[in-house]
């Protein structure tokens, strides 16, 4: 049983304002609801239907069984599925120190909501942990975001600052920082550290001439065509994947 | 000035089946239509409004001014173009030995149109003339898909075919086949050829087991995680991305 209340309250969380004011997030489907059930991000309720059978795991959480069609109420997806979770939004200040050590990434202004999921995804598979976000770029708990993440939401910390501090804080501390510009070095050619910060720029616009002022490395991915007209630029989160391929082989495959 | 079954034409175009029985496409925005008039793909018709100015090289296409009002009724877009071009699907054989000399794409059953749109802007982008698609993959001249690649199907040649009689001649004509599988070799340490066909498979199940025993080379790329519960897969379109970039690196700057 659901109350009208509870699932007026649940569909508010579809806006950020919201997600803001409770500090919560709305993540659905078994696969990423386990995700999150084994990793640090804390869970405040979750409801699920009938066939969702993982209460060993979620016997901590307050859950409440639903029926198909309070789910479907209840759900932002056009075939709900067996459990929707509300998060706890991770409240994190960045340390700039902390990301002396590793490899990050640097989202500035990227706008859409399919493009900070997939980025999250690969930031996951390539073992980055870190991804500080302007705040002008997608809210990554969004739950097309989420979605878009599969799971990797619950692995990568996400934080979202002024960008152009982080970034003068990182060079005083000697950081490596790159960033992707049209007129920049050959990615491949490139001496690429093992630790560093990689900024990626907006969907049209790239790198704000603010930060692109600051940053230390400008990288370029050549475009390997001959034809006439080729194409102008790449997907943000494709240039992403690029980039990452090529600094994680470079140090670990040389 | 526009007719209703003007409208009615065109709106169907909306739909494969139409597409098919006219072999017409429907590209619509300015970049994307002055990217096809340069191209070597042929336009039928092309309606605009009367901001429009790109006249001189339409000249030799029956072109139709039209309101704002009427492009609304003919747009697929939330926010209509000033332009909209009706271009003849081109009807292309495959000769698998044109194949020999270059790398090229194939797509088993890739079904996501944003999927199959970002593949051929990637193509693009890594200089790859060819992609050959399984008949089960999403229709390349779909109005989304078109859109996703942003200009990138006016350069790139799309083949229809049966994909295992494709490999079949490839093998015998020895253009090196790859793969990407969960258990194949390290991407980054494997010989790659200049030239072959690369081969990606369905966004849920991968390449198909009769393709599978055919390819030549099984590819894996590395996750670089060393978390558990790391994610198991990438989106096929970043895996094309990162597996495109690291053949041409290695043929380019080696």
């Amino acid at each position: 049983m659901i109350t009208t209340n509870e699932i007026k309250f649940i569909k508010s969380l579809q806006q950020k304002k919201f997600r803001r004011q409770h500090g919560l997030f709305v993540a659905e489907g078994a696969k990423l609801v386990e995700d999150i059930l084994g990793s640090n991000l804390k869970i405040s309720a979750i409801y699920h239907t009938a066939s969702w059978n993982n209460y060993p795991k979620a016997k901590n959480f307050p859950f409440t069984q639903v029926s198909k069609k309070e789910m479907g109420r209840i759900s932002s997806l056009s075939t709900p599925s067996e459990v929707i979770a509300l998060g706890n939004i991770p409240i994190k200040k960045l340390d700039v120190s902390t990301l002396k050590g590793s490899l990050s990434l640097m989202l500035d202004t990227v706008q859409d909501p399919g493009n900070m999921g997939t980025i999250i995804r690969l930031a996951d598979w390539f073992g980055i942990t870190n991804i500080v976000c302007s705040p002008t770029s997608a809210d990554a708990f969004a739950p097309k975001v989420i979605q878009a993440t599969m799971g990797a939401i619950a692995r990568v910390s996400i934080y979202y600052a002024n960008l152009e501090g982080v970034i003068s804080e990182a060079n005083i501390l000697k950081i490596p920082t790159y960033g992707t510009f049209l007129n920049g070095n050959n990615l491949y050619t490139s001496n690429l550290t093992p630790t560093g910060i990689i900024v990626m720029g907006n969907e049209g616009y790239g790198i704000s001439q603010g930060l692109e002022n600051l940053i230390n490395h400008k990288l370029t991915i050549p475009n390997f065509s001959n034809r006439k007209n080729t194409s102008e630029s790449l997907n943000v989160a494709m240039a992403t994947a690029i980039i990452c391929s090529e600094f994680k082989r470079k140090v670990t495959f040389p």
